[in-house]
Parts: structure tokens; C-alpha cells; sequence
């Protein structure tokens, strides 16, 4: 076959196949990974799940595993609403749930229900890798706004949209991820928060809302959702069960105006139908069992846990000039190396040290970025976040040395 | 919110919304529905699925709750290959792989991976309308081609591709359901394949074959696959478990080449991520023990006495002029009524009678087929089976005392 003319010019993101190639060298040997997004396996509670799994087909079977709508399994919306509710989740009585497989599709179906290419949204400089794909494969354009130990600078805003506004650009959306930001690790206060809602409120924008993380924050925040602070029904939420039960049943979902959940139904039917059932009634029979409810204490203490190892690890073995985050829950830590540290020069020397990080540039859709660092610690065991720890410090003094 | 200034001018097939409405009357009431595509829930294996779902847990938890790669789970993918040339499907040295949350979803990712807006495909007349909708969204035209009682009439093919070449349309691949069609019932002999196979080579076409149903097919046939027969690597052939064991798990895949299959799953990785982990290892635990070989002499016996049904009941109380098709396998029967009746006009009549079906124009995605439908035959049962025959036959009637 000709399959030069055979593709199409569909827009790809390459930016994942960073991280998939690095996976690749972690499998093949000894090296820690700093680089992976995965959940401790210790997190999932696998007994109540093989009960729960035997209980759904022996009780549910005809329809647990029959084909079901679009839009998601009753029982399961059902049990979302409830859950959300007890998290502190305001659904609205106009809202919509959709289920998604995972929330990775949540924002695959917005970016088809309200990008036309060359749209903008605009969203954290680092951001959401699996978002920036999301997005790319609709054509978007970026208006990135920067970070510090807060999250996303909100008072920069304003002024970012109204440029692109004055050039003629469609600007639709706010993206945040305002707690236990995927990769910085930071969490945005109150007052930010408020800001970015006001700022939608005056140019009329949706802002989405990507929470995957708060249910399991380990400090104590008075933070609010962007969800419940809503005002007038311009949010749309996103959450999935991948870090609180298991990210293989891959259920995901998006609640939100019922206008826009409604256009993201209609994209879904075209793409896969619908969302495997039988992992939706597990969810559901999980969270109406409170499974997960009685779970989270267990999974705060583990990750509270590592997080301490590796910021106590930082701060003793780290090369002088670097600056990290301090998460309060999430799986990540940011990192800024210092100005001469190039990060994709400093993996070639960390690789063959046996530790393995993202590059924080994979992260910058607009580009920047390039002595930055995504580092995970949920996955490693907390001799191997000690031991990447020593060994990424080690791989920096090397670099140094053979730029001197 | 501005919703109408929100929205994106994503193309959308509303086709299948047909479908659906009627789907919502038939759960309102005591109306027979010939109208869904549903299996029989009769034939899902449910103790083996609820023991192997709690083996898999207990045994595999770590990876089967963990997320896994966009290619599917290598577990699956060696078992689907087993599987597949058990059943006579030739899987080439240079094929590639991938699993898809059903094989809808394996549909879109080729209309992506393939299709440039306004690129043709070729498909029959009428046609799967899960396909339509997916090729739709990407802004695809279709040529088509005829049916009859044997499935597409392969020598009007390379005529309409030519007519459409010679207007500079560029055409990328002929797709079909040879065996058991959906919605015809259809199976296409040995020559046409050839034929079909011989076209796509003149041409440098692909050939997408969509192979839901082979397997239960409760007629001998000397039939062989595209797949098979195929001399150049010229064709993807999806299936999925969706008839077999579940289509609550909804686990599909596509067997083509590599260089295709590559770019369905960089495609993927935008749209979900990956196929839940979990069904995965269910399906290949399920294929490896040999629990779908075993059980298709069941699901086999229990819809050829469905089929002896509906088609007893047509013989018996259709009405003269009206055609309808033979099925080896599958779930459907396709009616071609007397010229003087229109199926949507019929589809009112009946709807008060209490039988509904889904008329034939849904499937003819360049319109036509005003006095055609679909019967589904797998779900009701027997009883429903001929009361629902009786009923159509008196809402035929019916409309013809309304025209004269």
C-alpha cells in the first residue's frame, strides 16, 4: 500500500511519546523511575474489588454486561452525584453527568464540542500533558499563564486574554488543574480562584475544572472548588476514580452545564458508544458501598508518606541553585534547576546513573520550560525516591562539570 | 452562558438519534422492539465471567486495576491473535494489533488515522450505521453500492470508483461487512470477495472488514475472510467480544498493518489513553481458557431457533410484495416492503400497534431506501418474535387501507 496516501493530516501530539519512550528504558532494567504518572498498586483495594466484580456479574449480570447508554449508567451517575456532594462538589440542578473512559476522553469530547481549530484556551505554563493532546488533536492554540508555589498566576489573565481578544483570536475556555496541579504540584488559594472566576464571568469563557486529586490531599486546605464557587454555571468539573479506587476500570466523568455535557454525548456515540458497563456498576457498587470513602484514609497516609521521603531528600542531597514544589497531595513535584541546566541534557547523563524524570519543556505547549522537571514519587518505593533522589544530584554535578 | 458562540461546528452524525427515540418508547411500555441490535442476554457466560472477573482481581490486581499501554494488554493481544486463527483469520508476520473499546471505536480511529475531509470511502448500500457515524464525523463521503440477497454487488464497484477518480474525489478504502450483515443480514460468497479483494488491489485501496458475527454463524459456509484471503497486507479486520461473550466489556480489536495500526494508536492515545486494563485480562483469561470456544455452540443454538422463528413467522403472516433477507448468522433481517409503502409512515402506525423496527433510510448514508428496515431478531423472544411479525403485518395493512 501507498500510505503516504493512504493517512490523513489528522494533528497528533507527539509530545506523550517523550514519556512512552522513557518508559520503555525503565522496563528494560534497574533504572528508578521518576518519570511514570502511576499509582501505588498498594492503593487499590483488590479484595473489595474481586468481591464487588463477582457481586455485580452474579447480581447485575444481565445488564452489568450488556450494552448501556451513551451518556453512562444511571446507577453510576446516580452514585457520582453523591459522591461529589459528600467531597463538597456542588452539582447544580441544570448540570449534566456524562461517564467517560477516564477523564482523559472527558477532554477529548470538550475539545471536539467547543474548539473549532485555531481556537485558544488558556491554561497553566507547565500544563496537563494529556490535556495539551486532547487539545492539539482539535488545533487549539495555548495562552499559557505562569506558575509560582500558588499555581496558576491569576492576576496575569486578564491582560493575556485581552491580547489575543485584540488580535482576532476565539479564545473559549479556562483550563486548571487548581488542586495538586499535574506536573507542578501546586494548589491555587482561595483568592486566585476567585480572581480566575471573575475573569471568565467578564469574557464570558467555560473553565474546566480537572480534579483528579482532592479527594486525597493530605494537608488540611480551605480551598474550594471552582465547581462550588460557580456562580453561574460556566464550570465544568472533571474527576475519575483512577487515584482513589483504580486507574484500570478507567471511569472518569464531567459534570457541568447541561448544554455542553449533552454536545459531548452526541461526539461519544461516534467514537465508542459508550463506557464499558460492567467497570461502571464496580463504581458504583464501590461508592454506594462507601469502598472508597473508607479507602482514602489509607491511600492519604501512603502518599503523605512518600511525600515526605522525597522532599526530605531533596532538601539533603539536592544541588544548590535548585527550587521544587510542596505538594499537599497529587503525585508530582516540579522542579526548577538551576539557569544552566539543560533537563533533556541532564537526562542522557541520569539515564546511564539509572533515574529517569520527564522534562519539564514536554509541558510548555508553547514552548519554555527547558531546566524544569517533572518528578512522580507515588510509584518508586521509598528507598528508590532516596536513591533517584542522590542519583539525579549526582547526574547534575556531572553536567556541570562538563560545562566548566 | 453564550453556548451558541461556545460551540464548536464539529461534525456529527444525528442519525442513530432515530435509534435511540425509538429505544425510549420501547422502555416506556409493552411494545415489541425489533428495533435495537441488543444480544440475548441468555447467552453471556455469567458464572464464568464472575469467577474469572475475581480470579483476575486476585491473581492480577497489581497490573489489571494499573493502567496499561494504548496498544492493549499483551495478554490480550497474543490470546486475540490465538484466537483469531483458531478461527481461520490469518494473522501476516507484519501485522500490527490494537485493542479499542469495541470495535466502534477501532472504526474511529481509522476515519481519523485515514480521512482527510471530504476523502471517499466505498461501503454497501445500506449500510452499518455505527461505521456512517464515525466516517461521518470526520467529514467523510461515501460512495455506495447496491445489495441483494448476497451482500454488496461487487461488479458495480470499479465503475463508481471510477466515476468518482475521473471527478478528482480521492477514494481511501472499501469497507464491509461480508458475513452476517448489519443491518442486511447479508453474506457475500467467495467470488465477490475475490472481486472485491481484486478491486482494492487495481485501485491501492484498503479493505476494512468488520467481522462482528463470523463466529456465530449457525450455517455451514465455505466462506473465507478478506483477511485470508488478502495477498498484499491490504486489509484491517476488526471484531470484538460484543456477540461472543459481552458487550458490557466492550473489547474490540483491529488486525491490519502495522504501519496503520501504529497510527490508530498514536490517535488513541489523544482519545482515551487506553482500553480499560481490567476487561482486558478478563477477555484473554476468558480466551485462553477457552471459554468463548466452548460457548459458541450455545449462543449458535439459541439464535438459529430465533432466527427459524422470525422467519416461520414472516412466511406466515407477512404481507404479499414484501421481501426480506436470509440470514446465516447475525441479529438482523432486512424487509424491503411493497414500493407504496414508506417505513417511516408505517413506523407511526406500528408504534400504536406495539412493534417497532428501525427503518431502512438510516442506513443509506446517500439516501434512499424510503420502504426498507431492519428487524432485529436476537433479544425479544419467541412469543414476542411472531406477536411482533403479526403486528407489523396489521400496521402494513393498515397503512394500505389509509392510501386507497
Amino acid at each position: 500500500m501507498d500510505y503516504k496516501k493512504l493517512f490523513s493530516e489528522y494533528a497528533l501530539s507527539m509530545r506523550v511519546s517523550d514519556i512512552r519512550e522513557l518508559l520503555k528504558v525503565v522496563e528494560s532494567g534497574r533504572v528508578i523511575s521518576f518519570a511514570g504518572g502511576l499509582p501505588d498498586p498498594r492503593t487499590f483495594p483488590k479484595e473489595e474489588i474481586a468481591s464487588i466484580a463477582k457481586y455485580v456479574v452474579e447480581n447485575y449480570g444481565d445488564k452489568a454486561l450488556q450494552y448501556s447508554p451513551t451518556r453512562g449508567v444511571k446507577l453510576l451517575i446516580n452514585a457520582i452525584k453523591d459522591f461529589s456532594q459528600r467531597q463538597g462538589v456542588r452539582v447544580r440542578e441544570d448540570d449534566g453527568i456524562i461517564v467517560t473512559v477516564g477523564s482523559q476522553q472527558g477532554l477529548y469530547l470538550l475539545a471536539l464540542s467547543i474548539i473549532n481549530p485555531g481556537d485558544y484556551i488558556v491554561t497553566e505554563e507547565p500544563s496537563y500533558l494529556g490535556m495539551i493532546q486532547a487539545f492539539s488533536a482539535r488545533k487549539t492554540r495555548f495562552i499559557t499563564i505562569p506558575i509560582d508555589e500558588n499555581g496558576m498566576k491569576t492576576h496575569l489573565l486578564e491582560s493575556a486574554i485581552k491580547k489575543v481578544l485584540s488580535e482576532g483570536g476565539r479564545v473559549k475556555a479556562i483550563y486548571t488543574v487548581p488542586t495538586c496541579h499535574n506536573p507542578a504540584g501546586t494548589t491555587m488559594p482561595i483568592e486566585r480562584r476567585k480572581e480566575l472566576l471573575e475573569v471568565a464571568e467578564r469574557y464570558d469563557l467555560l473553565v474546566i475544572e480537572d480534579d483528579p486529586y482532592s479527594v486525597i490531599t493530605f494537608e488540611k486546605t480551605s480551598v474550594e472548588y471552582l465547581k462550588t464557587m460557580d456562580k453561574s454555571g460556566r464550570v465544568v468539573y472533571l474527576s475519575t476514580v483512577s487515584k482513589i479506587l483504580a486507574p484500570g476500570l478507567r471511569i472518569g466523568w464531567s459534570i457541568g452545564p447541561e448544554p455542553v455535557i449533552s454536545k459531548m454525548e452526541l461526539v461519544k456515540q461516534a467514537v465508542d458508544l459508550h463506557t464499558p458497563t460492567f467497570p461502571q456498576y464496580i463504581v458504583a457498587e464501590a461508592m454506594n458501598r462507601r469502598v472508597i470513602d473508607n479507602h482514602i484514609p489509607f491511600i492519604k497516609a501512603i502518599y503523605k508518606e512518600k511525600r515526605d521521603t522525597i522532599l526530605n531528600a531533596f532538601e539533603e542531597y539536592m544541588v544548590e541553585g535548585t527550587k521544587w514544589t510542596k505538594p499537599i497531595g497529587g503525585l508530582f513535584v516540579w522542579t526548577w534547576f538551576p539557569d544552566w541546566v539543560n533537563s533533556r541534557k541532564l537526562l542522557e547523563i541520569a539515564v546511564k546513573n539509572g533515574v529517569v524524570f520527564v522534562p519539564g519543556d514536554s509541558f510548555y505547549p508553547n514552548g519554555g520550560g527547558y531546566n524544569t522537571a517533572r518528578i512522580n514519587y507515588s510509584f518508586p518505593t521509598k528507598e528508590e525516591l532516596i536513591e533517584g533522589v542522590k542519583r539525579l544530584a549526582t547526574s547534575i554535578r556531572e553536567l556541570k562539570s562538563t560545562l566548566s
